[in-house]
């Protein structure tokens, strides 16, 4: 069985790296602190024996060897990387999890018959660079390479380059492109498992979402002489289109929507600011729900910066579709809970994952336990050590399963 | 009579510092371009045979020996800096024409009886740093000066260091806080000059302001996974109270409102917003009208975030309230104006100006020449060169005659 004590000083490890006020970690990809965990991460992944290396995005694999070693490995882990305010189990869960997967496996002197690979993705929060899901997404080719590589930043700083710089630009070759399957170990990071009472989610899917921008541009003028009725104010505009945006998904059920990044220029207190720019984010278990839904936006806000006389700009950030998660590996991990008498039930993640692009190239799943009052994203975000361990036990069973198949 | 040649030539000079691509200037004070811009007007006051000198707020003086130099001198002039996108205009001719002023009384070999002194106040704007009209307030000793000088812009540079960098840190004595009285002319950057047809606005007085910074707290959370009813969403909530403060403003005739500054944390597509922070610039002729609204905003913003319980905090920036100008000094305007058969009315300024704060220690008035379109705090602010002429030839027969006095 895996040792709790172990994983949870490996978790406090790691919290210890852009460690926040309240207990949460910024960590954002590719910033010294990320390149910090990174050689802690590449140091204990050496510690257990791991064969590592680093792909041409920065994606870092750890390589058990199996019994028969042309076949191919079965893929565990997540992301070390964390929002600006986020939690200290978000994505390292499902890499540190899938650690100490192995450190149990030497423990027990287990040898499989396929290889395991364990994996940290890069930018997987999507928090500093867009698209989120960055590094799993360009291994499986879902992205252009140029594109992601020229990819900048709110500062202007180039993903290639700031990859280079922490010195985790690795080889294309390297890239796990052909593995048995994937599987992901993450905290719910909403309220369901606990409203519900579950120990362990077994994820059938991940549902799909639209990032959008939206760019108004208006007239500056001077706050103390400029008529109400002669003004292009970008901020009053914007602000009567986010509560629109708001109000139309109230109509819509299971609709999620939020405008969590908005800018105004000049940004002066004593200037009509001529422009904002937001981001919507729209997600949906429906894609058709959700498209429909994209479309009344665009119409609304058009029609609403139309009558203001200002100009409106949208444009797509990203744009994914619901997934369904391999039927096989589900049952594994159903199995896996039974065997151990953990309460389980099956669910669709809200939030993307890394296991959402791997799912492209090779039968994938995922495991989630709960949240503690669904929070993530935030620095309050915890799950109990007793979750934990159920999590990454039956990644341990889980993965222990594939390995032999 | 002035030369307007010269004059615009000088002007233009000024423009090519900062310089934006549609014509405007970015000239924030205490930045690289004000340096550039000071040591120019320096220079040009130094070839009219002044005598310069900088006091503790940057403030810069040129003055004009009049046959009884114990006497207190004539004060004109206004502001170089501007906001972030600025026109050419807004100050730089209250201070260029002062210039045009003394370079015009030099051709004409003209003594005065007092002397004359010429003045370019430091962060008049309130872009870079707030309070607006920093060094004329300072020097009225309307601020705290330990306060002034620790101030920090939105990036964290201090007030204090700024002005020792670009090497316009003067001396206490060299303050002028005796004068016999303060002449600015200005642009209208409103209306209603343009509207009447008037090519001078005589200003009677300035109208009050009110600035306040509203900062809303919510909670962090993940955008994919947490309802709708779960959140605290600040840009949601700012975007609500954005909206009612404009909504209340249009119940109240001849009430200015705007929110030019809107900041959000942590500012990341995927997480909810926990905190938004906008600055609110109130404007209204009658101080008692202003203070209600102002009481109306915070009780209707408080009321709405309670509801929604999050958190709300309104501090209050900057207070001005309305002030009347000199009457002796209105008459000698509007006597110039008419000795030229040049077309007057007298107004209330709506923006603020460095005279607000001379007029309190001194007897002040001020000159308005039209701003085309009532544009202004924008790249495409203009003034015709036939209402600068006009404009200067006020302010120099204003001068002239106050200088005799
Ligand atoms: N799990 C997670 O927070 N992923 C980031 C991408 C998303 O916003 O869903
Ligand atoms: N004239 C001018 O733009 N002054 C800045 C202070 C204000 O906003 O009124």
């Amino acid at each position: 069985n895996i040792k709790l004590d172990r994983l949870m000083k490996t978790i406090q490890q790691s919290a210890e790296i852009g460690t926040l006020p309240n207990g949460g970690i910024c960590r954002l990809s590719l910033t010294d602190e990320d390149q910090k965990m990174r050689s802690l991460f590449l140091q204990w992944m050496k510690d257990c024996g791991l064969e590592t290396r680093v792909d041409d995005f920065g994606n870092m694999y750890g390589r058990r060897k199996g019994r028969n070693n042309e076949r191919a490995p079965v893929l565990a882990g997540s992301h070390l990387d964390t929002q600006p305010k986020g939690g200290k189990y978000d994505g390292v869960l499902g890499v540190l999890g899938a650690l100490e997967v192995i450190r149990t496996l030497n423990d027990l002197g287990i040898e499989t018959e396929r290889p395991i690979e364990i994996v940290n993705f890069t930018n997987e929060e999507g928090a500093r660079f867009q698209p989120a899901m960055l590094g799993s997404g360009a291994m499986a080719e879902i992205f252009n390479k140029q594109t992601i590589l020229n990819m900048k930043d709110q500062k202007g700083f180039i993903f290639g380059e700031e990859l280079e710089r922490i010195g985790y630009k690795g080889l294309k070759e390297n890239r796990q492109q052909d593995p048995f399957c994937f599987v992901e170990l993450h905290i719910e990071q909403g309220p369901v498992l606990e409203d519900r009472e579950k120990s362990i989610g077994v994820v059938t899917g991940i549902q799909g979402m639209s990032w959008l921008e939206a760019a108004i541009t208006g007239r500056t003028s001077h706050t103390g002489t400029t008529p109400m009725n002669r003004r292009k104010d970008a901020v009053l505009l914007a602000s009567k289109l986010i509560a629109k945006i708001y109000a139309l998904a109230e109509e819509i059920p299971d609709l999620l929507v939020a405008v969590g990044r908005i800018q105004a220029f000049p940004n002066v207190i004593n200037t009509v600011a001529d422009q904002v720019v937001f981001s919507i984010d729209i997600r949906h278990p429906d894609d058709h729900v959700r498209e429909r839904f994209e479309q009344q936006v665009k119409e609304s806000l058009s029609t609403m910066t139309l009558v203001e006389g200002m100009e409106l700009q949208i444009k797509d950030l990203d744009k994914i579709d619901t997934d369904s998660f391999s039927k096989e590996i589900i049952e594994v991990m159903e199995d896996a809970a039974e065997k151990h008498s953990f309460s389980y039930m099956r669910m669709l993640s809200g939030a993307g994952h890394d296991a959402k692009y791997l799912n492209r190239i090779t039968p994938t799943a995922m495991l989630f336990i709960p949240s503690i009052n669904g929070l993530s994203h935030c620095e309050e975000e915890f799950s109990t050590p007793e979750d934990i361990e159920k999590g990454v036990q039956v990644l341990f069973d889980t993965v222990l399963t594939l390995a032999n198949k």
